[in-house]
């Protein structure tokens, strides 16, 4: 088999079988069979247990060989004890990728897994794999949430828990997966062989990967040599191994203890790439501009003064007591959406900057619904990238989602922001040495 | 006047003026009136701009002097340029305090309103103040949102406009406010008038403060060597100048630059105290132990191994291939309530942990919401903290503010709440020098 044909059978299957049903909601066995339904996989779905003749009004299987049709995909859910015996019938079948839900992490080394996919020629993923989630594939084959928000992020993880845990956050913080793929036991298919692939899918633009070990760190470091430039990768571990065997990588790649740092630098490495390190902040607040100059002291952003130039053009814009001479740029608790928009549109089209980051604490004044379309209109015209902060309550929220349900990174706090933009400076700063 | 006099008439007013109201929404003048009103304050409200007969169907006076009846407290809206004429007609009425919401912060040092504040004997507080929130006296008298969490989290703010989105924010994150203070230009009352009368204030059982630059450091440092003990305070400052002028206090106070944490540690500040750094994890997931231990190696946070008494009686209830012998405990993903319940029950009744982190990730086994009413059953049930983490889908999102609702410190990601308890412990750890 060709290197990427496992890959396609795995990310993109014709046909699926699930090996170990159930009924029961709550079962491994059930939930993932309904998540396939329900999502709306195209292709013929497979449900394999002597115990049940229809699952989901589906024709239930007793054996893996009474299965007519080809198999491009299983998915086995069975107690762990009985995979050898499935994987020989996988074998008699022609099946060439298994994605081994069942068994607990660390726990299955007594069974000849890897050594039976060797012998047979099939590709393992897992054991203990969360499943895989392929958005353009319409694939959910996970153990994770039904509704998820299609996008550009990309998830590898090691932990099924923590995983399906990581899919429901993601929506909940409004941002969209291309693929998530539960790595589990690493047997077979390891970290640097799904990272290679979602390296290569269209569909992702930046990658999160939880890691507690890395098999080969070796090949890590290439694929990550070979593609970081075009495609950032944020790592979610606090083991100090990882660390360690990341070291002698020579790029930027931010490894992160928080689950919702690792969201937040993930959707912003989705977006757009900027060109430098000179990064504007405009806002209605004071107290804002004061946390953010404190702030950027611990990162690689610069801060630089804006040109007479371009404070001349600004200064039109600017309420009475603000300040436009200095970055940040001050448009007072008086501003609204039109003179962020004159501000903006003006910095934009500026060379001072690479970025600029637009602060709104959320005032009686302006609707911060009407701020996020003005905010999305001017992501879509200009090339640099526009970072929306949006603070405040229940109005501040939604918009912030609105946003990141369209791809763009808006923030709920300055810090936040302050990070996020950070590591594109940080991506910048090594690809230009 | 008695020193706690202005203060009772700041906080607990029977009577409000506010000056220099307005029609239009989104202007101040329109915003604190209504706030006022509509939030439900007990007493007479008299509003002032000789341009209106009425305004929210409420009698609108010319000047302060037309108002026959007695005047507790002022609220100033109008234009800095008139703050003078004003407050000799406040001085003439006999009012003693005022709180200025007009003014943009370090623009009117031109104005001789502190001069004017000692000749009058009338206590100030701003210019450039934010206002003041205080759920005792069903008063919001602030520019800050009407809908507000009450709660027992008192917040001080410098800056007026981050101020209101933080009071936004917070009901976002479903913390609770005892008292929110505007202090502005701090003219008159500063830091640490308005920091010791929250000490005193019973609604209040945490601090935030927002802080620019303090005015009087050696009454800070008093006010906080006095009280800290009893009630924290987090400071939300970027400053240097804040930092350094606080080294000579002996205690612990955390300086964070993330209004997030800032809320996240005044919540659970607010709650509990610990007597001990010894604290235990209980998790659903292999991924999320490995992940708090790594975090916790940055922290105070004592993550001791179980006693072999308390590991056999915790034995019966951990499902097979979870782990009880170590710290996190992992129940693994198979757990649901009950699981969780037998466990906390006996880890919260043993004398190993002075507090209890149980972290849920969400699965399909177990209902988020489920579990929360049983974590509140167990806050209630006994002294020690526990403390929830409820990482998912909108389920664990609604579960998590559900708890928050009822002062319970829950959070959604593990690393949110190991900053939290970090905080308590190093609390205790200063406290037992």
């Amino acid at each position: 088999m060709e290197d990427d044909t496992y890959l396609s059978y795995l990310f993109r299957p014709k046909s699926i079988a699930v090996i170990g049903v159930s009924k029961t909601p709550g079962k491994m066995g059930y939930e993932i069979l309904t998540n396939i339904v329900k999502y709306g996989f195209q292709g013929p779905v497979f449900p394999v247990n002597p115990k049940y003749n229809e699952i989901h009004d589906i024709r239930c299987y007793k054996t893996v060989l009474d299965i007519t049709d080809d198999i491009d995909l299983a998915i086995l859910v069975s107690p762990v004890e009985r995979i050898p015996k499935i994987m020989s019938e996988l074998k008699a079948k022609g099946v060439k990728v298994a994605v081994i839900v069942s068994g607990r992490r660390g726990n299955i080394s007594s069974l000849p897994i890897a050594e039976l996919a060797r012998k047979y020629g099939i590709r393992i993923l897992g054991p203990s794999s969360m499943g895989i989630f392929h958005s353009r594939s319409k694939l959910n084959a996970t153990l994770g949430p039904l509704s998820v928000i299609e996008g550009n992020v990309g998830l590898i993880t090691e932990s099924r828990t923590l995983g399906m845990a990581l899919m429901g956050l993601a929506t909940m913080e409004g941002i969209g997966l291309s693929t998530v793929v539960g790595l589990g036991d690493k047997l077979d298919l390891n970290e640097s062989d799904v990272l290679d692939f979602l390296m290569k899918d269209r569909s992702t633009r930046s990658i999160i990967m939880h890691l507690e070990r890395i098999s080969d760190p070796e090949s890590l470091i290439d694929v990550l040599e070979d593609s970081i430039t075009s495609k950032p990768v944020v790592i979610l571990s606090s083991e100090r191994d990882v660390r360690e065997k990341l070291e002698s990588f020579n790029g930027y790649i931010p490894i992160v203890d928080d689950v919702e740092q690792a969201l937040d630098l993930a959707l912003i490495m989705a977006g757009k790439s900027i060109k430098g390190d000179r990064v504007l902040v405009v806002t209605n607040s004071g107290g804002a501009s004061k946390l953010v100059i404190g702030i950027s002291n611990q990162t690689k952003v610069r801060l630089s003064r804006p040109s007479e130039d371009l404070i001349d053009q600004i200064r039109q814009f600017v309420p009475e007591g603000g300040i436009c001479s200095a970055n940040p740029i001050d448009l007072t608790g008086k501003a609204g959406t039109d003179i962020y928009r004159g501000v903006l549109d003006v910095a934009l089209s500026s060379d001072d900057f690479n970025a600029i980051i637009a602060i709104y604490c959320e005032t009686a004044l302006s609707d911060p619904l009407r701020l996020s379309d003005m905010f999305y209109e001017l992501w879509d015209l200009y090339e640099k990238p526009i970072i929306p902060v949006m603070m405040g309550g229940e109005r501040s929220r939604e918009a912030v989602l609105r946003l990141r349900h369209r791809g763009i990174p808006a923030y709920s706090s300055p810090c936040r922001a302050m990070r996020a933009i950070d590591s594109l400076v940080k991506i910048f700063l090594f690809s230009s040495k």
